[in-house]
């Protein structure tokens, strides 16, 4: 049966990053139906919202997404509501996008790149479970208000509500802990049970769930500690799941440590297998338009969607595979590119990793 | 007229590395009354509570708090309440220190100590503001109750408030601006405007603020690329003012980013100059008793609180001087010892501190 993929390419160097990811789907010959809609700042020009009816339909008809990136300063004058990132959190909600895996690995060709030391990255390999729909993300109500109580009474304040439920920890937490059991078996789970009554839900919810799983081994962190660990010694994490916010600034922390941000992918999953896939990094429109962005975080997103969402668990290899061919031959795009190492442009290296499958 | 100087030792390492510190404030002979009281795990053993009474009126009473550290995992089974942590976030609240000063310096001395690779760090000088009463440590309401709405309604939930009014943000953007005109002129604000509307409040009032201090230049930035930021590029910061959830995470990445974090001390400060002073590190409840641990962060808040609550700059200074000289002698302890210099007790850094005053 054809599946179906909705293509959305969004903003800065999105088009020129999705483009080679969908070359590679083409050369691997499988029975998808690729349909691509405007997204982010494309979506408000073309439509005047950032996550347009028809490419939400759309999003919602298909088995996957593969999402290239949104945002550019050109819409930073917008109200909230019509700038490109409500397209991202718009899908997350529509779709219950609830599980987000970030992977931060370190490539062994790749291991000067990083701002830390050698030793303390070579072989790292951690995967951030992030919560996507929840916490104060969505919480509601939020808004301006005059202030009843607090240091000012009367003056103008906003306020946010973060929150968790009982079934929507359990549901992420079961994620994690199947993921680590495809792992070294260990979770840590980062929270701010100190200071903050969702996290000490969360953390009980953690403790309570991890006891049906007793070949996992779980640890609690707070996340002040959390962001410290990681540079300090990344290599000591390996499944960290966390709240949404949390996991946002810790998830960026830890694939910047890598040195390889250009090269790792992303997967947000709802319970139904259902997913979005895109790059770790952002549209990065100071580049956009010269041919010169990195394409595999969005190739090896790719690869993802094919063994989450797609059940093509071979496809996926090939491609992972192929990467590293590349990687070997000394292929690199300018994010990556050191001394004794081939320049190549986003179009080349497409071309490469499709000669590699 | 005396001054007279909270001594809260605490837990773990805390009353080690207070007494090298209340030596250094003796050898200067200046008329200051120290009194010392239980705080934390001792305030509990003492009298029943993190925070005994008699504690935070001595502090209350005092011009300033020299405080050491708290917590312990033997008080981890103890209701929310009664955990050593209650014991710092009650003084906060109940002596309004709003204004929380974090400098990440790397030592120069002690760079190859960075896991960041050292010419991303050498000459590193960063002061993070972080307020420190509101946001969603404070807010009420807080609790658990029965979902209404949301993903699974009827559920089990917890919830917080994170919230900051005008004023509050105002008066920590004046703090902010006023300590860069002292330096290189730069404040980087951290919201998630993006995303929440207290701190798209936030910007908004950085943003006017900022056009009453026309010599320096504001740039925003989101909480997730802060945290990339600081791994990537750290020296391109310089004043960086959050808020006190973003501003935990992101002060403790930055101390830890410097290698220096057992020689980084703390100020938090109210409006009236009373301040809380302490080192960035915390109990180390693992080597407590032992005599290892590094007393320099805790004597440098001494010498931060000389300055910023006692008005006694030259004695700062003096401090910082003879800090400078230890570390040029070569004394290290175990922490951030390393092959060529010589390893001291926490009671000879101290000796040595005073020596060379
Ligand atoms: C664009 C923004 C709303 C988004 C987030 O905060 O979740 C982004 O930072 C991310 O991590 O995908
Ligand atoms: C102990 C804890 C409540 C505290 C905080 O979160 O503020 C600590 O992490 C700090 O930064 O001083």
């Amino acid at each position: 049966m054809t599946q179906k993929i909705a293509i959305l390419p969004g903003d800065g160097i999105g088009p020129e990053i999705i483009a080679e990811a969908v070359k590679v789907l083409h050369a691997l010959n499988l029975d998808l139906q690729l349909e691509t809609a405007p997204v982010g700042g494309a979506g408000y020009e073309a439509a005047g919202h950032p996550l347009p009816p028809a490419t939400l339909k759309l999003a919602q008809e298909s088995d996957a997404i593969l999402f290239g990136a949104v945002g550019d300063w050109k819409y930073d004058t917008l109200e909230r509501a019509l700038r490109p990132e409500q397209a991202i959190l718009g899908l997350r909600k529509a779709l219950g996008l609830f599980a987000n895996f970030r992977p931060a690995i370190c490539y062994e060709q790749l291991v000067n790149a990083s701002s830390l030391k050698p030793e303390l990255v070579s072989g790292l390999d951690i995967l951030i479970i992030r919560e996507l729909t929840g916490d104060i993300y969505f919480g509601q109500p939020r808004g301006r208000r005059t202030a009843e109580d607090g240091h000012f009474p009367g003056a103008e304040e906003a306020f946010d509500t973060m929150r968790y439920s009982r079934p929507e920890i359990e549901r992420i937490a079961h994620v994690a802990f199947q993921a680590a059991q495809k792992r070294s078996k260990r979770v840590t789970s980062v929270d701010k049970a100190n200071v903050l009554e969702t996290f000490q839900l969360w953390k009980d919810v953690m403790t309570e769930v991890g006891q049906q799983y007793p070949d996992v081994q779980l640890d609690h962190m707070y996340v002040d500690n959390a962001a410290m660990q990681l540079v300090r010694a990344p290599k000591r994490f390996d499944v960290v799941v966390t709240g949404n916010m949390f996991g946002d600034i810790l998830s960026d922390e830890a694939s910047m440590l890598t040195g390889s941000i250009g090269m790792l992918p992303s997967a947000s999953l709802n319970d139904k297998k259902q997913g979005l896939y895109e790059p770790s990094h952002g549209s990065a429109p100071d580049i956009a338009g010269q041919g010169i962005a990195n394409p595999l975080a969005t190739i090896l997103s790719a690869a993802m969607m094919l063994r989450f969402s797609l059940g093509h668990e071979a496809a996926a290899q090939r491609i992972e595979a192929a990467v590293q061919k590349v990687l070997a031959q000394g292929l690199r795009t300018a994010d990556i590119y050191s001394e004794g190492t081939t320049k190549v442009s986003t179009a080349q290296m497409g071309d490469a990793v499709v000669a590699a499958l």
